[in-house]
């Protein structure tokens, strides 16, 4: 992973033309004064931690597994958020653990935690490392240090239970991995978030991940049947049923806790048979609202296509639906449709045909898989795309909301209007991307030319829209999660009294409050 | 509702011949010695409020919404388990409230709490009754004394958004009141459990309900899409959009926590069309077995039915899937599967081709609609049946539990292993009714005969099988609750933290521990 943006540097995409043209033209964006410092010049803080403690963890997890160098530091540094990568391309490092450690068992995880609760230690649990809310900066006033408890040691599949259809694995396996494991039994999560490529499942659980073909396998905390967690305390074990009544659902809990509450060290998931056939299609509707009522009586009465997305006016025209094809601008495309259909041959040309005449009959016209092949084919490569708008002296970042299918056109409109009075002219271009009976998730996406301070500026516009949701009745987060760039926002969203259930919690599981502190919830 | 029984007393049915004679040379069965007290003998303790107590809440709800008169107290005493049962035909009333408090706001109920808060009142938020895991038992030790609060005047159907599908209703109102209004709308909850007649919202929401055709409208946890809540100290108000990722879903707090966190004053609920069809059919399967396989396979690769329930052999033997039929024994008939189709006439035929297909596929036998329409016609019936039971002399008794499928032949040998080592030879019949991808839930019926003193009979067969379902690791229940009598086995399903983590969250809403003490989970 690209230690200042994303990804793999060697699928670092070039801006096509036309968009370089549009970025000058539209929003009179310019080269930044300022270019990207190197991996060199990266400034860091000294490491605080005192020798004592730090062999103290070196004595649970061996020597090698402490590291304190540079590189590890630095990769450890935040996640990768618009500001994140601002931050670091000015060579910011202060936020950098001071050590990264790398347990390799639930023993051991419990062991580091209650060390660092004795020294009062900051942990930072650490996966893939692409929070995109500030979900890896920990508070250091109060702590001896911060360590980032990074999981990738925790990458084994544990079992399979075929006849139930569930499987344990670790938290620190890569999406990626995970699938290749499951593929061997035939079996898939079909958990395909934007940042499949790199996050782990520790992290998906963590923060409520939802993935691209969320309607058909469902969202990840759907995934999860049971958890193991290492608190400050001792062990966590949940999940003995599907489903129970039982008391309050524990997994809940954990489920979103980020990291706050404890430590994730084995996940018992649901999983599916692998899909023998794959079929993506594009669809056209005349207009945003004519495309939400089509996939809303879609989720309503069925039968729901695996994949379903809908972009509007602005997205579809600039086609970032297809970032692989971005660039091939077109006038008055309506709004575009993606439509995936995953399962045996037969369930996908059953769900296909039913699912085509309710499209077809709410004014959708059938565009043929083209369209449908483009969007799978670049479905992660937007985030390769902002790195190389920002060298261009762009701001490009994404935000997100849900909200019930009455509510959507206000929220909609609200974080549009939000944004324009904080950006001037900015491009704004969404899509709904997670359908339920009920409502549906927004995803917006900003770009717009960078001032002479960029973070400033994308600071007071994050703080104006995330009132905006809140005021226009829209939840901080649909996938992204709270950390601490949500955090206020998530506050006003639950009220006192929901807050004041998550210190309840946190009192009680990490009592001296090194858990990730700041984000997702501030201690009295 | 009869006050010591089930339902409506006109509606009681009389033991078949076949039964009675089966229960005598069977399970030995003889006449209790004591009959059942009339309404007049209950003993009641004095109510132990002070006036000045009294005339608070008075000032708040309105002097004719507190009731201090025998008849409202003893039909808010305990609940509908069996022990319940037994303790009211013996007269015993000393769990009674002192004063039943029916308030008519949300705005009243948190007057209520505060007063109560103040004077250290219990409170037992009261929805229809029907409890059968003591869950409308406070302890009383400490406190000056015991208040049930009858949401039956929160009974309104507040809002109805038909776009996004979502009602909002409030905690009083009982089931069929609820689907009488919705009706109105050509909506549905989809929401029958055997307590349809008589159980509330809030008390479906409370309790984590599950309905006999969860499989199609979803368990009643499922459906709540949002909630308000009144607590000691204030309002929480949960639920922006179907699904977030901000933070630990706090309505799964809410859900399931019996009162001990709030009172719900107000529901958010998912709602469905009204079916325009209903098919119930009987299949049969050569052994419990096979019928669960085929069972696992609809749930896990589909199409699932709207009901789907598998009796054991000993069930399907007896009749008892089949209540209005009981007594027409059947030798050798295998396991009785119903399967029903609710929807469009389309989807009905769809699904009802595809799952014929695979039950016929793994060994069922198509039994026609006999048997699905005497199910349905007999769905509510059996709580009348342990009225005629229990006077004949035999103690009967539910209990249930879930797990996953690989772990539920365990479980089932577990339960049935213990209740014969507790009460000799019982009749132990057992059907699955709720089925999910990963585990399904397993249901028993037991009838044994009375010994001298039922009441420990039951209790110590009670308390083995709770132990025996733990060790097995299925969970306590899966839909009638925790209450008292689950509360220690919960305490081992969830573990020490788990019970932290209740704990914490009580600590913050209800500091002085008013809440249906000794419900779910004891303070520190």
């Amino acid at each position: 992973m690209l230690w200042s943006g994303w990804g793999d540097p060697a699928k670092a995409s070039e801006l096509p033309e036309p968009i370089r043209r549009l970025l000058q033209d539209m929003l009179g964006v310019r080269s930044p004064e300022t270019p990207a410092v190197s991996f060199d010049e990266v400034r860091l803080p000294a490491v605080a931690l005192p020798p004592s403690v730090l062999a103290e963890l070196s004595d649970v997890v061996g020597a090698g597994h402490v590291r304190l160098d540079d590189e590890a530091r630095i990769r450890h540094t935040r996640g990768k958020s618009t500001p994140d990568l601002l931050r670091m391309r000015l060579g910011d490092g202060s936020d950098a653990p001071d050590a990264v450690v790398l347990p390799g068992s639930h023993a051991e995880v419990l062991d580091l935690l209650r060390i660092c609760a004795e020294h009062r230690v900051a942990v930072v649990p650490f996966g893939g490392g692409t929070s995109v809310v500030g979900g890896l900066v920990a508070a250091r006033q109060g702590f001896a240090g911060v360590v980032a408890l990074d999981l990738a040691r925790l990458n084994r599949l544990i079992s399979v239970d075929a006849e139930s259809m569930v499987v344990e694995m670790e938290p620190g396996l890569r999406a990626p991995q995970a699938e290749q494991l499951l593929a061997a039994h035939g079996l898939t999560l079909g958990h395909f978030p934007q940042s499949f490529e790199y996050a782990t499942l520790g992290g998906f659980a963590a923060a409520r991940s939802s993935g691209q073909a969320s309607a058909g396998y469902g969202r990840f905390d759907d995934m999860v049947v049971g958890l193991t967690v290492a608190t400050p305390r001792g062990t966590l074990d949940l999940g003995r049923a599907p489903k129970s009544a039982a008391g309050p659902d524990l997994r809940q809990v954990i489920l979103g806790s980020e990291g706050a509450f404890g430590v994730i060290t084995s996940l018992r998931l649901r999983v599916r048979r692998a899909p023998a056939e794959r079929v993506y299609e594009g669809w056209r509707f005349g207009s945003f609202a004519a495309g939400s009522a089509a996939l809303r009586r879609l989720a309503q009465d069925g039968p729901l296509p695996t994949v379903l997305r809908l972009s509007d006016e602005t997205e579809t025209m600039i086609g970032l639906a297809k970032p692989g094809e971005l660039g091939g601008l077109a006038a008055d495309a309506g709004c575009l449709v993606i439509a995936g259909y995953e399962g045996t041959a037969e369930e996908v040309g059953l769900q296909r045909e039913r699912a085509s005449a309710v499209l077809s009959g709410l004014g959708g016209v059938h565009l043929g898989a083209g369209p449908g092949e483009s969007w799978a084919h670049g479905r992660y490569s937007a985030p390769y795309l902002r790195d190389s708008l920002l060298a261009e002296g762009a701001t490009v970042e994404t935000l997100e909301t849900a909200g019930f299918w009455s509510d959507l056109p206000r929220l909609y409109d609200a974080v549009r209007l939000s944004l324009h009075a904080s950006l001037g002219s900015p491009l704004v271009m969404c899509h709904i991307s997670h359908v339920y009976g009920t409502g549906a998730s927004l995803y917006f996406t900003v770009v717009t030319a960078q001032t002479a301070d960029p973070l400033a500026q994308w600071d007071a516009a994050k703080r104006s829209v995330n009132e905006a949701i809140i005021t226009a009745g829209g939840t901080i987060s649909h996938h992204h999660g709270v950390g601490r760039d949500h955090r206020e926002a998530y506050a006003e969203e639950i009220g006192e009294l929901g807050v004041e259930i998550l210190r309840g919690v946190k009192d009680r599981l990490d009592p001296e409050g090194i858990l990730n502190p700041g984000v997702l919830v501030t201690q009295d």
